[in-house]
C-alpha cells in the first residue's frame, strides 16, 4: 500500500504555491506559480533518483528506471495547474499520487521490468488558453506546435511566450516518446462517487465535448434615451443565447450538459446599452449523437435569436473532443486491483475532459476516480479526504506493479 | 449669434485629451485625462477673463462678472467627463457652449446686469463612481458630502481620494451659491429630433430613473462533471433577470425603457457555472407610477427567478430620480428664442438624466437639445454637426440675454 500522510503532506505542500483567496488554489498555467509549483516537484522526483526530460510544450517527464530500460515505460500523468478559483487536488492528485507510487515501490524494495514515467502535462485547464488539454492534445498529434504557442489569453498574452518567460519550455521534440500503458487518477468532480458511497470509480469512458464561443455584435447606445425599438441589444441576445443552453441541455436529458462559462458585456457600463457580448459555451455527452445534435441545435436557435434581434453574430468552435471509450485491458486492470484491495468500486464515465483522453488515442489508456465532497470543482471548496485519496493511489500502485511487470 | 466655427474648435480640441479607441472619448471623471481636460477648460475660461472657484466636489464654477455682481448670476452648466467609450458632445458640448456665449457677448460688446456661472459638474456619467450626477446632486442637497467621498469604482478606489488625487478638490463649501437660473444644452442622445426634422430640442421634462445593483449566489462548479440537477447557476439567473428587465419595459410601453448595462460572472472560466454574478439594471420612465411599477415588479419576479434556481439574491438600489418638470417660465424663454432665431424646434422629454435634473430641484432650470446622428450616444460614434451645435448655442446666447438682463 502506498503511505496515506505522506502523500497528503505532499498535497498540502503543493498547495501552498498559488494560493487562492479561499482555501483553495490558483495556480494557472505558465504565471510564476505554475513554475514555482514545477520546481518543487521536479525537486521531489529527483530526490528519489528520476530523472527529467521536458518537450517544448514544457510537459515534464519524470523517469524512474525499469530493470529493463529498453521497455516502453509505463505512464502515470495529470497536471499541476488550476482554475483560477481551483481546488487543491484536481489534477494535482494524479501527478503527486504517481510520485507516491515511485516512493512506495522504493520502500518495498521492489523493482519494476518496465520504467515507469510520471508525467505532469501543460494547460490542462483550457481557461487561460483554450482549448483545455493542450500539450498533451500536441502529444497526441490533435493540434500542431504553432498552434498551441499561438493561442492568447485574455490579455493577448501568447502559450508560447508565456512558456518561455516562466522559463519551461524544454528541447525534446513533443510526441516523440514510447508508451506502454498510461494511468491517469483524478478526483471525480461529479456526485456520483459520494452519493453511491464509492470509494473507486473505474473509468471505462469519457463525455465528448464542444466549446464553442460567440460574438454578439449590436449597437452600444444610451440607456435612457434609446427607444426600446431602436435597441440592438447585445447583452439581451447573450441572455437568450444562455436560456437556449441550458434548454437544449435539458432537451438533451440524460447523458448530456450545458452552460455558459465565461460571458463579457462591452462597454460593460451602467448606463450603456451593451453593443457587444463575448461568452463561451460548453456541451458535453458520452454520446457522439447527442453531442453534434446540442451543437448543430444551438447553432440554429442563436442565429435565429441574433435575427430577431438584428445582432451580427460569429460562432467560433475553441475545444472539441469526441467521446472516449479506455482501453478494455487497462480498465480491467484497474477493477481487479480495486477488488483485491477490498475497495468498494464501480464503473464510471468521466464528466470532464482529461489529458489521457487525448493519450488514449495513441497509447492503452485508462482512468482511476475517487470521491469528491458534494461532488464540487472548480471552485475553492473542491474536498477529498486522505482516505479516499490514498484508496485510488493505492489501486493506481498495485494497477502500475501488475502492468510494469514486478 | 455664436461663432459656429469657434465653438466647433473647441470641441475638437478638448476632444483630444482622453482619445478613445474609435473616435471618441474616454475621460472617465476623476482621471488623469479628466484633470486635463479641466484645466484647458480653466485656461480658456481665464482668457475671456472669467475666475474660478472649486468647490470640495470638484465643480468648477467659472464666473463672468456682470454689471451689478450682488445680482445672483445666471449658470450655464453641464460637464466635462465622459463614458469610457463616449463622445464627444455628450456634455462637453453644453460646457463649452457655455464658454462660446461668453465669448460672443464680449465679441458684441454687450454687458449682462447679471454676472453669467460657466460650470462644470463633476462625475456626470457616474459609471466610474454611481450613482450619476453626483456632485450635482450635492449640491443641490441630494446627497451628502460623505457619501459621495465613499464612492468607489471597479478597482476599489474612493471618489474622495481619487478627487485629492488629480489635485481638483476646491475648498468652497457644496452648495453655498446663489442661482437665478440655470441652462443646460445637450445633446439628444436619442432619436427624435432628427427624425423629426428639427433643430432645436425645448425640454420641458425629464424621465425618471432607477438603478438597481443585483447580485446572486449560487455555486461554483464543473460545467462538464456536475449533472444539471445538482447546478446553482447564477449565470443563468443572469440571463432570466436580464429577459425579465425587458419584458417588464415592454408591457410599460409607451413611455418606458429598461436594460441591463453592466453584466460580470464570477470566476468567468470556460469550465466553470458561474457561482456569481453581479449586473446593474436601469429603468427609465417619465412618469412616476411606471416607474414604480417596474421597479416593484422586477423585484418580485427576480425573487421568483432566484428561488427557483436555488440562488441567493441581494437587490440594492443605486441611482434614483423621480421624473423632472422644467421651470415654466424659462421653458418659455428657450421656445421663444428659438421661434426669434427661426430655428425649427418641438418639446421634447430627456430620455437621459442630467445635472439639470437636480439643480431644477433648487433653482429655476431648463434644458435645450439639439440632434445627434442616429440617435446614438454613450458610444464612441456619437456625432453631430457644426450647424446643430450652434442652432443651440444661438438659443442658449439669446435665453441668456434675456435672463441676464442686457
Ligand atoms: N478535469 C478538468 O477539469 N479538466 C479541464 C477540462 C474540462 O473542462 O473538462
Ligand atoms: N446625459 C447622460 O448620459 N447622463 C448620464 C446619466 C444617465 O445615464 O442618464
Amino acid at each position: 500500500k502506498t503511505d496515506p500522510d505522506r502523500l497528503w503532506d505532499s498535497l498540502m505542500e503543493m498547495a501552498k504555491i498559488g494560493p487562492g483567496m479561499a482555501g483553495g488554489n490558483n495556480r494557472q498555467t505558465l504565471t510564476d506559480a505554475d513554475a514555482e509549483g514545477r520546481r518543487l516537484f521536479q525537486s521531489w522526483c529527483e530526490a528519489e533518483g528520476m530523472t527529467m526530460a521536458v518537450d517544448r510544450m514544457g510537459n515534464m517527464f519524470m523517469r524512474f528506471e525499469g530493470e529493463d530500460p529498453s521497455l516502453d515505460p509505463v505512464w502515470i500523468g495529470s497536471h499541476l495547474d488550476t482554475q483560477p478559483t481551483g481546488g487543491k487536488y484536481d489534477g494535482v492528485l494524479g501527478v503527486l499520487a504517481g510520485l507516491e507510487v515511485v516512493r512506495s515501490i522504493k520502500d518495498m524494495g521492489l523493482k519494476t521490468r518496465r520504467p515507469i514515467v510520471v508525467v505532469n502535462w501543460t494547460n490542462e485547464e483550457g481557461t487561460r488558453f483554450a482549448p483545455a488539454m493542450l500539450a498533451s492534445g500536441v502529444f497526441a498529434g490533435m493540434h500542431d506546435e504553432d498552434f498551441a504557442n499561438a493561442r492568447t489569453d485574455a490579455e493577448g498574452k501568447r502559450f508560447g511566450d508565456e512558456l518561455e518567460r516562466i522559463g519551461w519550455r524544454g528541447t525534446e521534440d513533443v510526441g516523440n516518446r514510447p508508451i506502454h500503458a498510461m494511468f491517469e487518477y483524478h478526483i471525480e468532480q461529479g456526485p456520483i462517487l459520494e452519493a453511491e458511497g464509492k470509494e473507486i470509480g473505474v473509468v471505462t469512458h469519457g463525455q465528448g465535448l464542444w466549446w464553442l464561443q460567440v460574438t454578439l455584435t449590436g449597437k452600444d447606445a444610451h440607456t435612457g434615451s434609446t427607444p426600446m425599438t431602436m435597441r440592438v441589444n447585445a447583452g439581451l441576445g447573450m441572455a437568450r443565447i444562455t436560456e437556449a443552453v441550458h434548454r437544449i441541455a435539458m432537451d438533451h436529458q440524460p447523458n448530456a450538459v450545458g452552460a455558459i462559462g465565461q460571458a463579457n458585456v462591452y462597454p460593460n457600463s451602467r448606463n450603456v446599452i451593451p453593443g457587444k457580448a463575448v461568452f463561451t459555451i460548453d456541451f458535453r455527452s458520452p454520446e457522439l449523437d447527442k453531442l453534434t445534435s446540442m451543437r448543430s441545435r444551438l447553432e440554429t436557435e442563436a442565429a435565429e435569436i441574433a435575427k430577431e434581434l438584428g445582432l451580427g453574430i460569429e460562432i467560433e468552435p475553441v475545444g472539441h473532443f469526441d467521446p472516449v471509450t479506455f482501453d478494455e485491458n487497462l480498465v480491467t486492470v484497474v477493477r481487479d486491483a480495486a477488488e483485491r484491495l477490498g475497495y468498494s468500486h464501480m464503473d464510471i464515465v468521466s464528466g470532464a475532459g482529461h489529458d489521457a483522453c487525448w493519450i488514449n488515442r495513441i497509447a492503452p489508456t485508462v482512468m482511476i476516480m475517487c470521491p469528491c465532497v458534494d461532488g464540487l470543482s472548480h471552485n475553492e471548496a473542491e474536498e477529498i479526504s486522505p482516505q479516499w485519496a490514498s484508496a485510488g493511489a493505492d489501486v493506481l500502485l498495485h494497477a502500475v506493479l501488475k502492468v510494469a511487470e514486478v
